[in-house]
């Protein structure tokens, strides 16, 4: 008898913006638990922008999505079978098998999570991907330090979110941008000194009156208007960590500059960067993070979507700002 | 009795590409030569894309020229008269005082050149900003080191031919753009390796074909069509060292951008720089650069145009692709 679990395939690419139409729920095959093996039950699925790229046929970081095969992502379940001395039943477990109910792997795949007094959804969030991100991309790629002005995009969103708090615990002053009036109150509720609403006028002129002597840092969730506006603000060798560009997942259109030149002029340094570049580092990050949720100094905020058919909807929401924090599926 | 000395003004801002019109050339009093100051005759003057940006009226890495003012650049000319012990009659200088005939300044403004055996013109080209700049671009910003495959945008052009030779000279694998046959047989006499002819089509297919493997170093005269190509071409790790944009410096229209995302997934670093970041390293820089000269691994290339009349037309042609190697003024 071959056991079976409920996935999410892709369907069919999307063609710019996804649909509902590129996904499609079916019964997936489990290979049998083999020596080594370890079967889990899934808590908690993360949906992510990055996903997105993965929906194209074309050599990234990680490898397409094929047409007609399961969905992956970060997920964390609880083991319910072990044929590995790693595991054993009911420990809790960080895996990439996400978008389905249960997943059966070599023990390889799956990490086993510390009792440390945090709720399991965190290690999707800011002691995950989105935390990481956070952390790497503003202190090691934009090396940005204490008194430094930094300005992140999606600022309501889960990188961004954690970046204005790591920000604001290391001292910088922080600008967040959001879009309406809610998700900027969320904002400035994280300790943002300015926000600058994308959707009430110029981004450019909007971080001009946020940042009138300019900035040292640029966290880019997004591209597009707001990378223009961090050319126009940036002051003498500033940094710019390139962590997404969602405005440009689904767009067709090139993507237009009108102060890039600035690069030249202000000596500005521009870096793209992925989470696991920094695997080596993850204990540190994992510590020092640790801390900050303790204390109080970094916050969680989820919007959680609730059961694995949900899951489709939960991921395009991400492109129609449907999320303030961290996107989750709860199962 | 006030001396005068024929010198190019700006008559007016030029709106997009610059014509003759926006200059003039009128007698500029001489200030009375006083205790510790120099007067010289200019033998050689310098035009260079970069002193476009300083006919707009915006801050910048330099001040704005301004309006009814004469205009300012690298020159080459001989003491006529010292009133300084640290000069004397028939040396030859480097100074910031072109499109003049002469010039009267503190002793300050003038930097003797040694007597190495090369032509005094090599101080405005190899030796000077233009070979600088290639040298700390290639070198020091995008860290460029044997076995790299390196791409030069313009390089018939005075800065990009110095960036292919000091290439092959350490050891890399060069592929250079130029407009035309003439000058695309020009870069391949300089040593590169392959060649983009930018004027017979998509400089992205071009680049794909010519380094199929991708690039590790961009080296950016142009912007534009160019520096999507590179981030269309580029390796894991690569770096873009940014040192002029040319194409955008008489266009209004923003730049446009369909593969800058590649930033993210190839990790792509940019980094914008000017010459004179590098001044405490001049001296190493002369001393190989110097030592490339006298073997012949740097080969200079001029296009020279005759009399100060000349000079604004001179460049003009600039941007219309009317040189070849370092464009000079001979008076």
């Amino acid at each position: 008898m071959t056991a079976t679990t409920r996935a999410w395939h892709l369907k069919s690419r999307p063609q710019g913006m996804p649909t509902s139409d590129n996904f499609e729920l079916k019964d997936l095959p489990l290979d049998d638990l083999q020596d080594g093996w370890v079967r889990v039950e899934n808590k908690w699925l993360s949906v992510d922008p990055y996903m997105r790229g993965r929906m194209n046929d074309v050599k990234s970081y990680v490898p397409p999505f094929q047409v007609g095969a399961p969905l992956e992502g970060g997920a964390v379940g609880k083991v319910v079978e072990s044929r590995s001395p790693d595991f054993k039943d009911g420990d809790t477990v960080f895996h990439m098998l996400g978008w389905r109910e249960g997943a059966a792997a070599p023990a390889a795949a799956f990490n086993k999570l510390p009792a440390i007094g945090v709720g399991d959804e965190q290690w999707l969030g800011n002691l995950g991907l989105t935390g990481g991100t956070a952390y790497f991309g503003l202190l090691r790629v934009a090396e940005a330090k204490a008194g430094d002005v930094v300005f992140v995009s999606a600022a309501a969103g889960a990188v961004g979110s954690a970046v204005v708090q790591i920000a604001k615990a290391k001292g910088m002053t922080v600008i967040g941008s959001a879009g309406g009036a809610d998700k900027c109150e969320f904002v400035r509720s994280l300790g943002a000194d300015q926000v600058v609403d994308y959707k009430a006028g110029s981004i450019v002129k909007g971080l001009a009156q946020a940042a009138p002597d300019g900035i040292d840092v640029y966290f880019d969730n997004v591209g597009g208007e707001h990378l223009d506006a961090a050319f126009a603000a940036a002051r003498q060798n500033a940094r710019f960590a390139i962590c997404g560009m969602i405005d440009a997942y689904n767009a067709a259109e090139p993507q237009s500059f009108r102060y890039i030149m600035r690069i030249i002029s202000a000596r500005i340094a521009v870096k793209g960067f992925i989470y696991t570049d920094f695997i080596r580092d993850f204990p540190a990050f994992h510590q020092e993070m640790g801390g900050w949720i303790a204390s109080g100094a970094v916050k969680s905020r989820e919007t959680v979507r609730d059961g694995l058919e949900a899951t489709p909807d939960a991921f395009l929401d991400l492109f129609r700002g449907g999320n303030t924090g961290k996107m989750l599926v709860k199962l």
